[in-house]
């Protein structure tokens, strides 16, 4: 089987003719297949989904930094996400017959050449962190673009490649090896967003609850129901059924029940046949050689 | 993507001489990856299964009926379980990028040359029978291997190919295409074998319950319990979680439940992803677009 690497970045814009030229870029690279983009107006800004072989996927996160870097002016950007660079987030991600330092090795030799091709000074963050306070993205981007000129004086927040002066366009970007993000909601039988809210607040991790589940209530509008809106940034260490089973409990001391549920974007197939194990109570079962798909080359 | 067709060969021998070398034939076969071998000694049959592209699966087959009708000599053969053959069936299984017409297509190719190089007359059966009447592979090898020399004047029985006369050692052959076949055994909390029976004849399709369900009662001595025994022939047309549930209530009446369930050998993906979709409730999911490995070329 050959090595398989997805990479996910976000870019801070959500117009069509740029994402249009860096969905290009993406695909015009030897190695490369782009799976989707996906822009959102309201934040501004875009996800460009792509996998490849380790040296496909490096050119290819390289090139769309560069078209990022002079398409892309931040000085005059405005929108709901938070955000501190053109290209906000390249985060590597290992499908198949790959390592998380593979990844780790990959997503350094990328931050060294966005410095020194693109200009871009970079942090790396997650499982390729330099230390422990620079692991999540969200304490890197604090501040955002617009303060970011004065963070990186900050004897802790030096950028990894490019020194204290940020690029006066495109701002810095993280740059990182991470497993796969299960985007996943789950609907409940009642409009009162504060229910949501209870749940997921006993659920995520921050509260004590399940490990790699970060989580939130929402209200739809569109469908008048409150949801349980959760990332979950490791299905191997909490699987799906376990969120399910968790907020279908906390959900009755309230007398709300679960009424769907939703993936949004890609699932590793493994997440899937995680959860069938355990509902049809298989035992004895090992994906690895009884799963068909795993078998061929 | 590449096309896959699986194969599943049954040979009326349990001679781990003889499955080696027909294992060797097929492993020598470019284009086919065999993925296992299993023998039973009380039914002295082995079950042979492999994977490729349409012309490396035409060839193994081929290759594999020569030398078993070479070194199986079924006029000495005794064991429990009912064959008509040296090679018993060989059923072609679209796997990837095949539909179940080029797996017919094949199924006609490989029965003419196994007469044309092998001497073996050739039932065509399920997908590929050439009357209603051959599609059950029972109907075709009811009367056995001593009883075919008879069974094959009649004028329903006549071979698709290779005319009245079965091979002296050989017999006869069953080839065709059928689905992914999956052998799933749900164990119940009692050790009442007729509770399993009664559960078995409800759910079966032959008893009126489930499409594509075949099912019986069987008691498991190593560990004391009664086991309902399942073969599904169409996990697309009846899923797993449906004969689960279905023996979950049926059980219930017995005041049993099920306290696991087993699949033996190897199971689609898709057979798992479909049962986790149902469990965990998932909305308007496209498998094919959001399962990561379907988007893997």
């Amino acid at each position: 089987m050959a090595k398989i690497i997805e990479s996910v970045p976000n870019i801070s814009s959500a117009d069509s003719a740029i994402v249009e030229e860096i969905a290009g870029v993406v695909r015009s690279t030897p190695g490369v297949t782009l799976l989707n983009t996906s822009s959102d107006a309201s934040h501004n800004r875009s996800v460009i989904t792509f996998v490849g072989d380790p040296a496909g996927v490096e050119e290819a996160a390289v090139s769309l930094a560069k078209v990022a870097a002079r398409c892309i002016d931040l000085t005059h950007h405005t929108g709901e996400h938070p955000r501190m660079g053109a290209v906000d987030v390249v985060p590597f991600i290992p499908i198949r017959e790959v390592s998380m330092d593979e990844c780790v090795a990959l997503s350094r030799r990328v931050g060294e050449r966005i410095w020194a091709e693109a200009g871009i000074p970079v942090f790396l963050y997650e499982a390729s962190a330099s230390a422990p306070h620079r692991e999540n993205l969200a304490s890197i981007r604090k501040g955002q673009f617009e303060g970011m000129e004065q963070k990186v004086q900050q004897p802790e927040w030096e950028p990894d490649f490019g020194g204290r002066t940020i690029h006066p366009t495109a701002g810095v970007v993280a740059v990182g090896a991470r497993a796969p993000l299960i985007a996943f909601n789950i609907n409940l039988s009642t409009n009162d967003v504060s229910i949501a809210d209870k749940i997921a607040r006993v659920i995520r991790q921050s509260g004590g609850g399940l490990n790699c589940v970060k989580a939130m209530g929402v209200y739809l509008k569109e469908r008048d129901t409150a949801q349980v809106s959760i990332n979950m940034t490791n299905y191997c260490q909490t699987p799906l059924y376990r969120v399910v089973e968790f907020v279908r409990f906390e959900a009755a001391r309230y007398g709300v029940s679960i009424v769907g549920t939703e993936i949004v974007g890609l699932v590793p197939m493994r997440a899937l046949i995680d959860s069938a194990e355990y509902y049809l109570g298989i035992e004895q079962f090992d994906p690895e050689t009884q799963v068909l798909e795993y078998r061929l080359s």
